[in-house]
């Protein structure tokens, strides 16, 4: 090569190092390079929207030519739409933007120009934001809240109309279609006319991308903020209160969306405290906003101090309500009947009712999957949910038939995700983080992907250059591979074999199998959860237990209850299996226990492995970033592993398997660690 | 079984395990079962020790008939002893002492009931105690001074006695025969009357067990505590000064050892400071003490803020004094031209004196080898040392040979080890620290033995039964394992390949090769010893770099001196290496530092689970105190490893093998790590 050659490789070697990326364009980084021609014979703020992503966006022929049409083909159904060689069919508005990037995406990722039909699995997709009015934000990892600082800081400035319009572009390339922007633990002042008077703003910038804003509102607000003496939803004043409240919200934000209520759960009010039930609690809101077209998500995720296992509750207090609920409540309900653990079997009120309306609702932020410091690619663990059979209705009633109106033809159906968003520069803390944002979206429109296709696009879309495909084999596949096993890498450092909730206290970042505490409920402590004893490990809940089986349908309830016919990843969710227990492989529950959590530590290991190979094949910011936190992962996992098979070792009093690495922290150092605030 | 024969079992069971073993007893756990009758001709404190150590080990026969008997046997030299059948011959009372401390060994060990002589390699075998007036210890790490507390208290307690006489039983049992009471970085006081009393103390506590007690001197106290103007060496005043304190050290410690000087050493005072020499002061100490028969050990371990490579400094200074010295002054040199390394080559100083006798210093206490978190038998690194040739006048010059008298022939011969001892129950802070304690005054005793066979004596007496045969496969062999790679591993995951010095400022425990002050002088500076760049690593000391190699003789200067020819595990010490420099195995410089890192990461991984498994072959105590030392180093060896392999990527700017773990620390974090007070 002569010496101008190689001058110039220098220079283009500097220049691809040093295009920075720091993530804030999550998987929206297309660039066009060819001018596309769009025909549509209607404007509108949305079409709007969806011109000016193909001209950014566009990776089509120069000078194409595309067409927006709106089709009455019954094979579209509600914002669904249909891409041909040159034209986007939909029914709506919305329909043409999310067909648009659906063809930007297909552009991006290479994929043939044939025709592609899609319709959204869910009516409602959204995002239920835990942010507080302070600015902080609940089980968030990644800075501070987007929407709220403070009550002397309701304004929105330029950073924030941008921030929020490429937040609205994010969701509306993964088809969600609706956010709410307040915690579930809601202040009440959300609903005075200062917070409202900011939330028509945000409704605002986001109306053109097709999300709808949504509030959490506090059951106790007629009486907090509305000076009335009761919140009993009977009482007519009370009632009067919300529809005019109801009133006073639709004028300023006319397609609101609704409510979300956490009502009578954790210390939360609710119509409980007025002798009521739920469904007075709901009804009441519902009439409020019917009138407007509102909805209202009222969550399940209720439990009392009792003796009944924990796990059973809502599945008691809701059954004997179905029916009941005005047309226009939904039930959310978390996909466990616990509290978003690294794995659950499925709540078994997704098979329970049959004529109120029920709606998933998945944990996108980590709060028990190793938050914004650990790779935890989530769809894995919501595909394993969502076909999760109930056999409600029958083999193949699945989680997700149950929920999108397959099974029940219920016209209101709808998905919630809490958001892993927050201040932070690259949205979600850890960069790999945005594929759960990004994985919700599209198993909200599309409750059938594969989350192997999902990890592809998102791997494509945020790493590589349009189309390219050179990275295929040094890449996409091992990265894909990682997140692919990144959630079971967490079940098993964390919590194999069905255990679950062995957090410590209140960060519920680290291990504290050992928490146990006289002066709090028992089930906020791990010990309720795991019940080590000399004899064994596990939760006894088939019917020699708390029977907590009987909640599913036969033949699932059957297999559950049987130790022998309980699927491993279940076994210590359902049973106290003695440590000598012989599992499948012919390992007995101690040995295969620690092997269990040696594979974890491993497992990361070769995390790291897989991503330092791909040095130089991605962008020296993220890479670093990434880097950092797999080593964090790396030392954590190991403290896991350490933490549990020490503890546990109290019990089983069995030496660990000599053919695997030894702990290296002490019992009584781990208990310090994690209790320390540094760990955090 | 019988349900009674259970009963019993269990309860031996139980008396086993609760059979407590702090460490306390050191090797000395043998406790007579069976009568001996001792039949001496002469009566004496020490003989009376002998007698009172025999019945209570002795192992014999009962009833067995021993013979003290003094002998004129001329294969029989200064305190040394013959065993036979029956008799301990010798020519003096502590003669017959470490000859009944022999025959107790061999009894304890099994071994076979033969004739047995020993003489010493060195007439003084002597502890140097690094201990503070004020009760603190100078790279102690294990608890306070045993000696002193403060000025206030100078009493000798009850404990203070026992702890002092098991202290002398412990130096007795391998052969120690000398004390320096207080540090080299000495305060005058200790030459005042109220401490001189409690040194006179001391020496009576210790004199029947042969101790001798020596003292550090600070080269002012003339000024300090005399009240003269000047310390000048020359000075009458001051001759006199010095000549008065040793008549009063004598009056109350007619056996007094000598003088141990740190002159003109890292601030300490010195002769040159009144435009003196070492010879000039050392002289006038030695002439002070020469009336009684004392010595001065004038330690070497000077160095300048110069451009001269400090490894170079020491023997510069002294080698043209050579001769000069007084026929009772002996020079005091460090194994190694630096520093207590991990691994350094022998100090050209041992191979270079011709008339003027040398006394090797060793550390046993483990300043730059893990303190005393670590395991680290340093009885490997002692014999390297021993077993160097200085081709002085010839092969098979070792370093032995120069210091022991053979090819010198000088009758005063010495060695020197850094006390590791301290207030902790168990002396020494790691129960494997004794180790260190044993095998220097075993190896000070006889310079010729294995560290393999001290480590086994070692083990025996201090974890088995006497005679104990049962356990050699299982514990015996795999403890010995590991002691003796335990030095190998430190070199590998803290400074392999012949790096030195990158130690953490100060505390000397972690690493920092890092770090850089231009504020203090560089040689205290770990980038003056790496000297790492693009290029490569290792500081060049060969005839084109700062030519330490000079000081050697052929035909080791020319082996060191060529980078083909100079033994890979001095590389980096003696030369500044390529990172694609190819080493003998075929891997260039940077891919061998990656694997010896790893590889000490990976050994301390074996060693833990070589202890993991003698669980039950040894008492909980010290089991479970072993084992949490143990997962401390594996900690800190991957620090070790992260911290170095990131910090030298820096500048070979190369990828860590694919096939090695991965560091699991951010260099940044590990920069702050080392510095914080919590590490150390």
């Amino acid at each position: 090569m002569k010496k101008t050659t190689l001058l110039l490789l220098a220079l283009l070697t500097c220049t691809y190092f040093a295009k920075a990326e720091d993530g804030h364009e999550l998987w929206l980084r297309n660039k066009s390079a060819t001018n596309v021609n769009i025909q549509t014979a209607k404007k509108s703020p949305v079409l709007d929207i969806a011109i000016n992503e193909l001209k950014k966006g566009w990776l089509g022929k120069n000078d194409a030519k595309l067409k927006f049409e709106f089709s009455t083909d019954a094979s579209i159904k509600g914002d669904g739409f249909r891409l041909e060689r040159s034209t986007i069919k939909a029914k709506t508005d919305l329909g043409i933007l999310y067909g648009t990037f659906e063809m930007l995406r297909r552009q991006y990722l290479g994929k043939a120009d044939e025709n592609f039909s899609s319709n959204p699995s869910y009516s409602r997709r959204i995002l239920n934001h835990w942010d507080n009015l302070d600015g902080s934000v609940e089980r968030g990892y990644a800075g501070k809240s987007i929407f709220w600082r403070n009550d002397q800081d309701l304004t929105i400035s330029q950073a924030d109309r941008e921030l929020y319009q490429l937040y609205g572009r994010a969701n509306a390339s993964v088809g969600i279609n609706g956010t709410v922007l307040n915690n579930v633990n809601a202040s009440a002042k959300i609903l005075t006319a200062p917070y409202l008077k900011k939330v028509q703003a945000i409704a605002g910038i986001l109306r053109p991308y097709g999300l709808k804003v949504y509030l959490s509102v506090n059951f106790s607000a007629p009486v907090t903020i509305g000076k009335l003496k009761t919140a009993d939803p009977l009482d007519a004043q009370v009632r009067k209160w919300w529809a005019d409240k109801a009133k006073e919200i639709y004028q300023l934000v006319p397609d609101f969306g609704g409510f979300l209520v956490k009502a009578n759960s954790e210390g939360q009010p609710g119509p409980q405290d007025f002798g009521r039930t739920h469904v007075d609690g709901a009804n009441m809101m519902a009439d409020a906003v019917a009138p407007f077209g509102g909805i209202v998500m009222w969550r399940a995720f209720v439990y009392q101090t009792s003796e009944q296992d924990r796990t059973k509750q809502a599945y008691n207090e809701f059954l004997h309500y179905d029916g009941q609920f005005k047309k226009n409540v939904i039930l959310q309900v978390k996909n466990g009947p616990l509290d978003f653990q690294p794995r659950e079997p499925f709540s078994a009120l997704f098979g329970a009712m049959n004529q109120t309306p029920v709606m998933p609702e998945f944990q996108i932020t980590q709060e028990y999957l190793g938050q914004s410091k650990q790779l935890a690619f989530l769809s894995t663990l919501w595909e394993e949910c969502l076909n999760s059979d109930t056999y409600q209705k029958g083999k193949g009633s699945t989680v997700a038939a149950c929920t999108d109106g397959t099974l029940s033809k219920n016209p209101l159906t709808a998905i919630a995700g809490v958001a892993n968003i927050g201040s932070d520069r690259n949205w979600t803390g850890h960069i790999f983080a945005q594929s759960n944002w990004y994985a919700f979206g599209r198993l909200a429109w599309n409750n059938q992907l594969k989350s192997e296709d999902i990890a592809d696009e998102w791997i494509r879309q945020t790493f590589l250059d349009a189309g390219e495909k050179a990275k295929d084999q040094a890449f996409v596949k091992p990265v894909k591979e990682m997140m692919l096993e990144s959630r079971e890498a967490i079940v098993n450092y964390m919590m194999p074999l069905g255990l679950h909730h062995i957090f410590a206290e209140g960060h519920h970042y680290g291990p504290a199998p050992w928490f146990a505490n006289t002066k709090i409920r028992a089930d906020w402590t791990s010990v309720y959860y795991h019940k080590a004893d000399t004899i064994g490990l596990g939760f006894n809940r088939s019917h020699t237990g708390s029977n907590s089986v009987e909640q599913y349908h036969e033949p699932l309830r059957s297999k559950l209850d049987n130790l022998a016919t309980c699927p491993e990843e279940y076994l210590l969710w359902f049973h106290h299996v003695p440590w000598t227990y012989k599992l499948k492989n012919g390992k007995d529950l101690w040995t295969e226990l620690c092997y269990r959590y040696d594979t974890g530590v491993q497992q990361v290991r070769t995390f790291q492995k897989t991503w330092d190979k791909v040095h130089g094949l991605v962008d020296e910011e993220r890479f670093t970033a990434v880097q950092s936190k797999l080593r964090t992962q790396s030392r954590d996992a190991q403290i896991w592993k350490d933490a549990c098979l020490l503890y546990f070792q109290t019990f089983s009093k069995r030496d660990i398997p000599y053919d695997i690495e030894r702990p290296v922290h002490d019992l009584e150092a781990l208990k310090k660690l994690t209790k320390s605030k540094s760990y955090e």
